[in-house]
């Protein structure tokens, strides 16, 4: 054991690492996730690791599920409501009442709907507030639902700094519409003060939580948020384009139309009554049948968010992206990294980023060299980190051979150049 | 082995199903599906059997797939493009060309998507023409969108006879929705004929599948078929609520705008770009990411249609119908039955539906006897033949049972008059 008084010196120090994961409580958790050992995976905020409870559940939910439950199991297992019995136990992490959220779709999807509903819950207005910074998909949905169906209305697209988002908003916004942490940056917005804005100005108000419910605390009903989407294979592992969430505070379910108005928003879907009675609960968000193989990952991910206390996590979190912020920092000066992620902790999800003029090459250096970030556009790599699995040690291996790789100018090797598409 | 000749009068002996079943061409696909000893199963039509490749494609897809290959198995193991080239390979089967079909989010989904696409393609006109008798999902999904963004438009419900249906599409009709095969009695609606009226009056035209594809021969383009769209998960056997299928004709893509834009919908998607450049494919018609374990059944399912010559199946499938009939008409004379699916097996679908004014007891007791076929309000009892896994011997002992219920009134018995949610 070392005497941390004698690590002051040390930051550099592996030791410095292992320590920290001694005493960090939630490092139980890495053995409850399958990843090789071979590799420093950086990438669970663009795809999260797999529980290792996953395998049986999926074995099992298909025989005898499948096989044997045959048409029965969507009563006699559940399956039919997991839309909602997911929901419920995600709310929790949202700052949610059980009836608030429901588990189905894809977040595009699920985007216009809650966009359209809030829309025609404030007539007569003339625009949509978002950001130009924002994940583009999203962006994408209110461009084509406001093209499509209010031609009339304008997108407003603010800039990155909560300051410009609150310039635009006005008594013409209908809604206000923004990701909560930033793909790139990681940037947190202030929910708190811009859900007030825009409640101020009569407009409502919709958060993606896609890169931060599961990696930051989220409150929504503490900050009167109206709606909010998010997906669930990221920070809440629960695998490749796993079914997205969609949260209706209570106060709007009645007045929130549904403009995909399916079978399964019905209040009694299993009448098959042609005339349509829409369900007075969340359920009405609901449009066709679940792809049930896709939701079954999520409740083994949630069981494990159920038996942890998430402010651990939170503090953990900080801790791996601050450790890897010193390393990077400290060992790569001069080598043409800046950090454009927020200093300050509080203002910062679970993921670091840098530019670097040759950010692809640099990025393509540390996947080979078994460092899985990311690349985006023009010239950003980006770390995510998952207090969940990742530990102090990955964080200093990764910053290691980030830094050796610059030192020796790797990245420049002809190879690491020759651009490939990016998920 | 009997001679056939000394069958003719023993309609009613079980040798005449195992004959039926030693001379049937496809029998040996019953095999491919892992289906329980002890039971019929005549609801594939609700819910498919399970392709005996599918644990071991998902005990794939889950390790190494998502356990090892984590973000990169979207590029390496055509994750990403599954609804693409699933489509490709399901686009035979419908009789459309690659690049005409993908498979993506539910039914509901997509028919909003094709409806809204169908009505902004006849701007001006007054209605859209359906039918009171269709898959009462459908209907909810046109109202929802006539009443959310084209309250001027009618919807125009027509009755079960192709005839009601002409008689209401005119030269205000901006589009035809309709069920190829009514879920209800298994009738086939005569595609060519009201397509064609449709384009006669100047309206496009959506046909749902669900109830067709993979039971009889869909042929879309020669019908000159606008939109489709339609489930995998019965008579296609992809699993619970399994991602659903859309069509546009090649000649629509161009034309068609998709009102639901997102991520995947974008001409370079992984180019993070906030100003939306649309794909010129169908995969505009792409919303958010795929559901991706529960799209891998799919392809497992298609396998099998690859290696039979359809024709041979829709045979088998009028052969088992067919003999069903015979054998209940001929066993359960006066008992209260009423076949309400067409007679003529070039109008019927792979399914057999009765009415008996005690449907739900009756339907309840064959369960009970391990029969499972299932029950629609308010006296239909409804059995599904899927021609891949059905047997004739299946088909005997099913009428048998049914047979004995009645002739012993065990549907009598108090336990069978408790209504459960059916789905």
């Amino acid at each position: 054991m070392i005497n941390p008084g004698e690590l002051k010196n040390k930051v550099f120090d592996k030791e410095v690492a292992l320590q920290k994961d001694k005493t960090d409580p939630t490092s139980y958790l890495t053995s409850m996730f399958e990843l090789p050992s071979d590799i420093i995976y950086l990438c669970g905020n663009s795809l999260g690791a797999m529980p290792k409870t996953v395998p049986q559940k999926m074995s099992e939910a298909l025989n005898p599920g499948w096989s044997s439950g045959l048409i029965t199991s969507w009563n006699n297992l559940g399956w039919h409501r997991l839309p909602l019995t997911l929901g419920d136990r995600l709310a929790p992490l949202m700052g949610a009442e059980c009836g608030e959220v429901i588990v189905a779709d894809s977040v595009s999807v699920n985007l216009f709907k809650v966009l359209i509903a809030a829309i025609k819950m404030r007539p007569g207005r003339k625009n949509v507030v978002s950001e130009a910074s924002n994940f583009p998909s999203d962006v994408h949905v209110i461009k084509g639902a406001l093209q499509n169906f209010f031609p009339d209305m304008e997108l407003k697209l603010g800039e990155e700094s909560d300051q410009d988002i609150l310039n635009y908003i006005d008594e013409n916004t209908a809604v206000v519409c923004l990701t909560h942490v930033n793909y790139k940056t990681g940037r947190i917005r202030n929910m708190q003060k811009i859900t007030n804005a825009a409640h101020e100005a009569g407009a409502l108000i919709i958060w993606d939580l896609c890169h931060s419910l599961g990696a930051v605390p989220v409150d929504l009903n503490a900050h009167n948020v109206d709606f909010a989407v998010g997906c669930t294979y990221k920070y809440l592992n629960s695998g490749h384009g796993s079914p997205a969430y969609m949260f209706v505070a209570e106060r709007n379910i009645q007045d929130a139309p549904n403009s995909l108005s399916g079978w399964h928003g019905q209040m009694k879907p299993f009448d098959f009554d042609i005339s349509f009675t829409e369900s007075d609960t969340i359920e009405k968000f609901r449009s066709g049948s679940p792809p049930l193989l896709a939701h079954l990952p999520i409740e083994e991910s949630i069981k494990i968010y159920e038996t942890i206390e998430f402010s651990e996590l939170r503090k953990k979190s900080q801790g791996l992206t601050q450790y890897f912020i010193e390393l990077v920092e400290g060992q790569c000066k001069g080598m043409g990294l800046e950090l454009i992620s927020p200093r300050n902790a509080e203002e910062r999800g679970s993921q670091v980023s840098f530019t670097h003029q040759d950010g692809y090459p640099v990025m393509s250096a540390l996947i080979d060299h078994k460092v899985i970030g990311d690349f985006r556009a023009p010239n950003i790599i980006r770390f995510g980190f998952s207090a969940l699995y990742n530990t102090y040690e990955d964080v200093w291996k990764a910053a290691n051979i980030l830094s050796n790789i610059l030192k020796k100018e790797i990245w420049k090797e002809a190879k690491y150049s020759v651009r490939k598409e990016v998920t």
